[in-house]
């Protein structure tokens, strides 16, 4: 967060295959494997319904109304990548608009997460290039300071270093730690499993009450039922 | 809202005819109809666009990031009910998926109105059981401290006790309580009548100032016009 | 805004094919070639995704909970105006729905921006009606007290005068002062055909920081890469 | 919150010593002792530091940016008394200021809590009448519409019942149930003389780790100390 | 607003005897005289309490993070003067601090109300120079970009001409424009002088209900009491 | 953010005698001197006017609504140090109160900062211990689950490590990474000392215009006055 105006080129990447299977197992699950951490705060929202994503992050941090450093990451770019933007200070600018998404797109990007505003939606809509953002707004912005890339960022709240998984869908983004994402991966699998059961015998009106055997335990925390 | 660890199972609720007719009418018309009462907070979104609901209201009173209450309230509802659910303390976490969907629509549940968070937002839309909530987050809930059901709540700043018939649509929540139901859907089928024919002469062109008879209150509180 | 029971019935409004085309080109590129100014602050959004409208400000100014001064708005809107809306205090109310929706659009108006709350969204997205405003809220509003029609207001952070255009989208909604409105659509009719080039070539993978000539400037200003 | 235009003279208020000793133990100790519950969102804040009261709840429901039922409520207060305003939708006009404090306090009334704004703060400080609101703000409010006085509201998210005690510091404001006071209370006192020796002891230099017996339960749930 | 890179030497102030005069009266009584307009938003807070002052407005369109302007503002500062500043989007940053505060108040500048965020706020508070501002923070700005100094501005939501007067404290900030600040005067006073008396009595007992009369409205609107 | 269960004895402090002179320069200075990097957010307030301090980082992460933590921090607390606290999800709850103070203040503690409420505020100013928090709430917390102690922690937007110098003071609060701590201490001290012969200029009455030299640039920047 201290040091600008440098670019790191070579990053350790978490494995492309384990980003891929966390994004299918979404951001609440992947979450919850993760030991309940590295959630970013909920006004990140996808600029359209149904956006979803996961990859290996490339790390933007910055300056506020200033997108200078979008185009210096991306060349540091690799197929499967997220781009996660952290700004030096709160700022509800766009941007990033079609032309950047373009430019992401061509170089293999799944998706960015940006602090921050983001335009041309209806576009990134159109183009399913998935977005996450604090804000939508028309205001662009100039080219001036220097942030960096590939420093580690805060984003919304959550710390990034670069190669960390990210998994982004409708219910907010997630950051797995490169070190921890097979062993999440893990996790997730086994949780995600446990789930599907589950949900057949909900649908045949089987209470979690019962399922989750938790009659015993409620009328020992002292639940009472008046009629 | 000081009763907790009670579970009360009997609960006079509305007439569910009257619900469901009070949700065919929509939040607006039902809101006038009450007299301008009852709304809860415009914080208070669907989860997809196009939800709506009507019903009786299974009430919950939830302590900040724990969700346990929800299952014993799940066993309480009936065919028809909506349930409501406050929280202690301000807290955004996703209280609520496709699991405990799926178990809600199974009792005969008609939707979720929670002052918090819900998670698995897609799931929701596919299964449309519609939900209007505070938040949407992937972080999940534990199941550790007792609430109570079917108490008095309050959820966005509207009181519910339990029975009362909840309206909710794309414009907000409505809460009718069960004594006023009758006679606000009386209200409200009156107002909506009132309203067809209104339209098509409004697309004609008739002017408001005309059709409601405005120019001459106008002119009285002493509206002018400059040319 | 301290001219209250007023209604100016001459204005000068920007000229209708200008406004139209400033509408195609979208809110980004208006607002950059009016050189970042006027437009309104983020919150405001649309109520249904896609909305796009563009067209010369018919203006009222609102008392907090009072839509009285829409209906005699109504009455001063030709076809291809926009009306925009400001209020006198703060106020999430829903001061509009598919009732003056359907006299606004019968008198040919393009769309409603409110910096306040509007109902009946469902509706709004079935007639294509569409509106930009701060807030939904089922709540409704008296006809009680006198606000005024075509004086300046300021609508969402914005100075908007009667007859200025209004481009607004999905990136939110700019003002453009009339005399200024032939000289801006220039200048976005060049930005705009500046970007179809490079969307091309972006799209081929050819980087921004080649394509800008942003290297050199870049190393001047510091950057370092490491690898 | 239903019942409109309509003042209940007789209300069965909490003995008034209760609230008086209440009052003396503070928000955070009373909210304790209630077992967490009852404590209104902490955006209410005294306009003056160090402004602390307790006493019985006079309730007003008031209409937005409308005072009227402030007038009506002042005759309703006896000595003792904290006015509590819940409004029907949210407004943060300036609905109170240094006359009705006059009143206010000519009546006996020891604060005002007002889920809105209050004006002429500089005066309340100076008169030493509490005050905890939402805003502050000059914008002051009409006398047109009908509310009500010494019905059950909703303030800032708590639940008020005429008669519960208001306790209100530099802490928050919490609101005890007039069922539930002398309880509250004894188990008030209780907590608050626990709390005495542990200061002292922990002013020594003591660990809380020590003095709660807390390391054997932290080891039990896993905590690892790494030199 | 669109007007960027000027500086208009020449304004016509407001009287500044009256505007003295009006700042004795204060903000809210001065907002009422003028009909209920002319009130920035209550996010404006003085930055100690206590603040008040009144003067004739020196205006300044900001740029997001550049405080270039306040700097060229100083320079047409006249003793009697308030500086306003608006930005061209919502910025938190510290803007102005006690070196600028040093050269404002040696310009003879009576106080600065300014729509973003300022910083050494202890050292203002020892100056007692007053400022009315959204935010404080550490975080300075840069010298770069022009905006203009004496051009109408928008701050806090509210329309500032050059010359206005200016009334701001503890309340809230009012503009008044000066062609309208004789007559404001005039009604401010003629509150003022009609509220002492009303002091006096409601200090002795007497209730609002009985001094103005409002027994009799509130019955005929239907106001039920119930023992 | 990820390692929770854990408290790290060792952790390598900053120096103390740089951490206290930082501490006399303020946060806005030293924000600078950093090259305008890590300040937390503006949100951030002292719970009393006046509050300063500095020193090295403890740091904490917390769970929403549970201060265990806290007091396994209490140990670890050096002379000099100030705890930082962060929280794995957004929580207002009133984490820390006079008890906590006293046991931080018998241990040497210098201040706490915390992204999340405390109370007893009118103790902490009374006992003059600084706090600087995101909210004040009457609302305690449990002791029921593991966070970690002197790991890497987010809060209020900035990454601090254990060990950094933390500078807060009424204009917010920045991190100083330890190994900077020096080399920005010599800028800070730089900085200052270039001021002192600024203020006496403006308040002489000289412009910052010609004691800056910002003529000539404002008019290469293409400036325009008009008479």
């Amino acid at each position: 967060m201290y040091e600008l105006g440098v670019v790191y080129r070579r990053i350790v990447r978490a494995d492309g295959d384990v980003a891929a299977r966390l994004g299918t197992l979404g951001s609440a699950t992947v979450h919850e494997a993760l030991g309940r951490a590295g959630l970013m705060q909920p006004y990140m929202r996808p600029v359209y319904a149904g956006a979803n994503a996961s990859g290996t992050a490339v790390t933007v941090l910055l300056q506020p109304g200033d997108n200078w450093m979008l185009h210096v990451a991306a060349e540091q770019i690799a197929p499967g990548d997220v781009v996660v933007a952290g700004v030096t200070a709160a700022c509800s600018d766009g941007y990033f608009g079609d032309l950047l998404a373009t430019s992401f797109k061509a170089r293999g990007a799944r998706a960015l997460v940006i602090d921050a505003g983001v335009r041309d939606v209806r576009a990134l809509g159109e183009m399913q290039f998935p977005v996450w953002s604090k804000a939508v707004s028309a205001r662009g912005t100039v080219k001036a300071t220097l942030g960096s890339v590939n420093v580690p960022v805060v984003c919304a709240g959550a710390l990034v270093t670069p190669g960390d998984v990210i998994v982004a869908d409708d219910d907010g983004v997630v950051v797995v730690p490169a070190a921890l994402a097979a062993k999440t991966l893990d996790a997730a699998v086994a949780r995600d499993a446990n789930e599907a059961g589950k949900r057949a015998r909900l649908a045949d009106g089987v209470l979690g009450l019962d399922m989750y055997d938790m009659r015993e335990p409620l009328r020992k925390a002292g639940l009472r039922y008046i009629d």
